[in-house]
């Protein structure tokens, strides 16, 4: 059993060779990002996310007439959601042990790395072109002591230098809109083992309505993001040994999570009506696709 | 509101001018085919379906001890599953209506058509390479005075000559595995809208397996067919502005179908394990795959 | 000689089946458009144009005291720039007679057919999303008395019904952003006639600095367009049968007039800064490419 | 002059990390074979082959009276028959020298890489899936004094680990049906040098016909392998740089080794009846292919 | 049965559109060139071919001391050779019957034609860029009393207007080389129908030697024609459904007609040494390929 | 930072394991080539360049009634263009620092690679297949006292072995012509970084032309060269990650080098009417392309 995977670069401290210049507004941005959405809603378990939330949500919490119990009791109902959808993520994960090494691409501040090793004790690298994201992630991982499987590295997802064939799945949460996907799903393709499992959760245009909305638009300039169209997803995972056995549009499960977050003026950051509008005019859909490395 | 699409040919019984003496075969085998597996079950509400059967089964109707009743609640028991079968492919077909035109790629005795329609008040063409089928199910259609509406054609499913765009949706029952995919997708992008919607519930042998099992290739003898690996219509879907926006694995739903029908000595073919070891060894697959024509 | 094209349908009032949602948003937004950078600068010569200038602009304008002469000053040294453009776009359409028809995708108000009309006497049709830009530009041509020569079509771009081969050359003035390339190059590759010359002047977003930048998408917001990579483009003239042949890099030029109209409080319409920090910060790029029909 | 390639694994005895559960099936099967027809023909002269024969037979081995010399005498006719395909098969692999190396994709039990020793003297590597089967090839080549030159290997043909471009010729004897030849190919184009030579004898199922006969998915249930259609071979080998250079259809030539072997009760393994009809109805063909790597 | 096909033009007198001053070029060669070679050849029989022979010659022909008798026998051996050649390409266009249409790309005089209707009584269409040639090839027809049947047109073979899916045959015999095979494989694919038989005898550069060598080039320069690699055949036919079954070297077999003719002083071109020591180098390869329409 | 890139091989002097005949039979000829108009040019300032001019001439030096004086005077007007011409390619390889590394592909005498280190201070690699040409310039380095930071090498283009991503910048001068530009360009997509520059001045046959005529295969034969036709370039760009950002035609530019060298009876070298030719009747064209690695 390997339990480490040969790399050819050891530190995580080092500065990532990024690719581009894009690549480095985006290091900047979330080397800077603060959010009370991310950074309240993680402090709750200590599990920190990145995305959004799925599933009904316990609108009761809104009738809470103490402001600050609203507050608290709002933040933990958008955790909750957003938890489920780490969960329902993971749960595609294929069967995995806890031999098994899983890739984390784009992983934040790292939480969804940390649910996949409670599920399935397996070990997990995390990678994130933010250093800061990177040292947060670690600094968790080391006190919830699972350091010593799960690991984070401030690196390029399009080049991780990581070994090939050594994982049995792998993932993007809500990363893939900032990479090229024919260059990303060669990586991934790269470091699966034939039968490994892909899982990716994303917004995507809707190419059925057409081109980008200028929602859809609004988003990418509100993230410094570059939304694919679904179509995309399809070509780039046929053109690289990625064959779908699961998909599922979340985008009715997801709405909740966005109405609710909308009144939570705490943690708004005033893209919500940008999210509600494309999802619900059909230029904008929430997307789950699981895969098998062939 | 175009009622009848333009086509180069008018009349349903001439013969059809198959592209080859594989087609031939398969036309001689559906020409022949009298299984009690097909016919018995259409008998119950004339609707006449060529395909299998999904959900959760009944099992007390093999305590029945009356035989003939046995038969006949077992037969009954059989059709119900295959018809969930149909109103799962039927639900998503998007937001039809009855000015609206659908296309059955090899509709067999043409009880998915009938379903649309029931469920749509659309217009639907069905096309089968069987000029038996054709006549029984065009009698059929007669019979249920929705003639004006629903027709069948004796036609080759990768050269219809239906109108370009006429339609708003279309599928492929478990008919896949007869063609080529990439000229079947072909025709059904020329076929559909833009935005139109294509459903197949298809048996594809599974790639992350590998290439196809011996019992998939005794599947294929039976029927004289040629299974896909799950793979192709990914790919052939992506060369053919087919956008999924839906799988799913219905392997697991299907099976209580195969194991019930093994115990039907009225209706068995033979063929019956090579199904259940092959869904069970991992090597088969039932999918259901939902696009959209962009 | 053929003077008109044969197209299968013959009204131009009729409204264009668009192939989707995102169109129809764009036709309205067209519709409805009535920016004074666009209306002001084509009263002065009855030439309207909806694209930007370029050359070293007359600095001197903005020393105007009088406020209104002011005004009148930067329109006219801003449709001068503007003019600039179009006339470096008709430089590159090859050696027109005044029997050769020309295609104009993405027309707008129509001045560009006439630029070309004016300079080569030729037969030009015009093609737009808009009704509205239709009927003026047929209004327009009607007043300058090319009518019989210069016709705006109110048609989809990807799918005019024009005549196969029957163009010696065509072009897209700022418009490519709003379609897929892979179909507009595929319609253009279809009427131009070989050897026939294809012109675009186009923003690109710059695929050496990345993905799409901030600014980028801002300005995708702003216009309810996408703009394409830089690499987009010659994939899909490779794919068309489309050959460069003359490429330029536009983006030095054009900045004079942005700096310019940012200082028109009369004109501006509050997207100016996300170009100039586009332009400068290396993302964006405005191109000119020249391409034979091979 | 290189005698042995580098590789990155050197001991033939330890097991494949074969690639898919598919794959083990057919190191299952191959494991455990011991049909006569290819035990007993091997037995003649230590030439072990698994394929089949050409050219015209001598059918008065069949009006042998006496029971003993008949079958004997049907043998040593049937192994002559199939050693000529062999000799034909090394008769295209091109101007080797000693010093030159080869490799037997799917070697079974060795015969063919002695063939191309004994003829060109050359060093030759076998790979095979079944352990079984390299060890008794190893050991022929031992008993040989060939041991020098001559090595099996337990390895996947898809993924050899050998030196790139070390190899002057390469070939597949009938052993294409268990592999995805995009993969197979991309492997012999990467082993081969430049100007190196490709031979495969296989079948393949004929796309004139159609798509799979059932007589040829009989095959495939039979041996568990998967014919491809003869335009896969040309397709896969014009992406991967093998260049046709000599196509000969051996159909005929090889049903005289059919008829014979059917009439010889102590070796049919029950087969015999779907390969002739198969290659009588047009439905699959037995194909020679000599390819150059450019 | 079909014995006119439906064509766009109806007069074969009309001037080519021709697609190229390139193949303008090459017209302008064929309608002014008269070389021996060619015509004294085609007055023996009346069989006007424009390609080389094949097989061994009788060399006694040279000893022939009387002038004339020896330019004589010389020019019926060499017919004899050429005739020889285009009987093997006949007898590779499958089994034709009276009421089959062949068609005959880049058919010269219109030997080819008149040597497929001998054979099998089909109907035959050649076309050629000529229309000298086309005139000289009708006239022969009519003489030969066959014009009901074989009929001869002035047009471009890339784009010849007749009817899809009308031909049982086709063939290039020494013309691939003027024209795109990309553009010519897919109006043979557009003409044949399915299972239809296509069959090529071209000069090929052969890219196992490299680029094209200086040979190569001067052959290139004398005939104005574009010498394609082999690998060009078997990638275009790939993307064309045109699938081999048959490829066979005709370098050593043309020598002989390449040595005879370069001691026939009265014929002799200029050319002969360039084809053989092209041919002998290894750099230029003479080739039969017979595909078939899937 | 990097002053020398890892390779593979360490000395320049051994023999190139040239990949084709055809390479041996260019290097045979670059190893004997002694053209004055190549010599006596480099001879002037050291710089030895083989390719053409561009620029308008000075025409008087024709004037010079002095036999040796005029020669001298033509043979400096010459260079003078040539150099230019090697002025334009270098100021288009971006903003290189001493620190960055440039790739010479086809360096023939060297003369490029000096120009590069002249302008900007960097290092340069330079590959050749002649052994020769690679002593004569690094001969050449050494005198200049450059030998530190610009080396030769007697390499294979398409396969340097030098480091990935090694290099800022990297063209061929008129040497693309030699080789497969799908190969060529993989090898400069591998060796620049991202964001690295390309750039190449090559004559190409204008395929709006269509084919090669007469006169391109005619100096195909004089060089042994395989002149591209423009589109290859753009195609197979674009499958390789290098995205044009200026294309100019530099036809024009080059006629007056042409004129002038084909008065200099000392040089000329007998291809002068050639190129003239097929440069003045629209089927060759001497072109610019700069594109960026992206």
């Amino acid at each position: 059993m390997t339990t480490a995977p040969v790399t050819r670069k050891t530190t995580t401290s080092a500065p990532v060779p990024t690719q581009s210049r894009y690549q480095n507004s985006v290091a900047e941005y979330w080397n800077a990002e603060e959010n009370p959405v991310n950074l309240e809603l993680g402090k709750i378990d200590g599990l920190y996310h990145h995305h959004y939330g799925i599933g009904e949500a316990d609108w009761s919490v809104l009738d809470e007439t103490d402001p600050a119990l609203r507050r608290e009791r709002v933040t933990a109902e958008l955790h909750r959601l957003e938890h489920a959808q780490a969960e329902l993520l993971a749960s595609h994960l294929g069967a995995l042990t806890p031999a098994d090494r899983v890739f984390d691409a784009g992983c934040g501040r790292g939480g969804g790395s940390i649910v996949a090793n409670l599920r399935y004790g397996c070990h997990a690298d995390g990678v994130t072109i933010s250093a800061k994201q990177a040292d947060f992630a670690n600094e968790t991982a080391r006190r919830r002591e699972v350091g010593d499987k799960v690991r984070y590295h401030h690196r390029n997802m399009l080049d991780t230098g990581f070994e090939t064939g050594a994982y049995a799945a792998s993932w993007n949460n809500e990363s893939t809109m900032y990479v090229e996907l024919e260059l990303l799903f060669a990586e991934h393709a790269r470091l699966l083992r034939r039968g490994g499992r892909y899982v990716t959760i994303t917004g995507c245009y809707n190419n059925t309505y057409g081109q980008a909305s200028r929602e859809v638009s609004l988003i990418n300039a509100h993230y410094i993001c570059d939304i694919h169209p679904r179509s995309e997803y399809f070509r780039a995972m046929a053109a690289n040994r990625l064959v779908p056995v699961h998909v599922e549009d979340l985008t009715e499960a997801t709405i909740p999570y966005w109405e609710l977050r909308k009144q939570a003026d705490h943690l708004v950051t005033g893209i919500e009506d940008a999210f509600l509008t494309a999802y619900k005019n059909g230029s904008f859909q929430y997307l789950l696709i699981v895969a098998d490395r062939v």
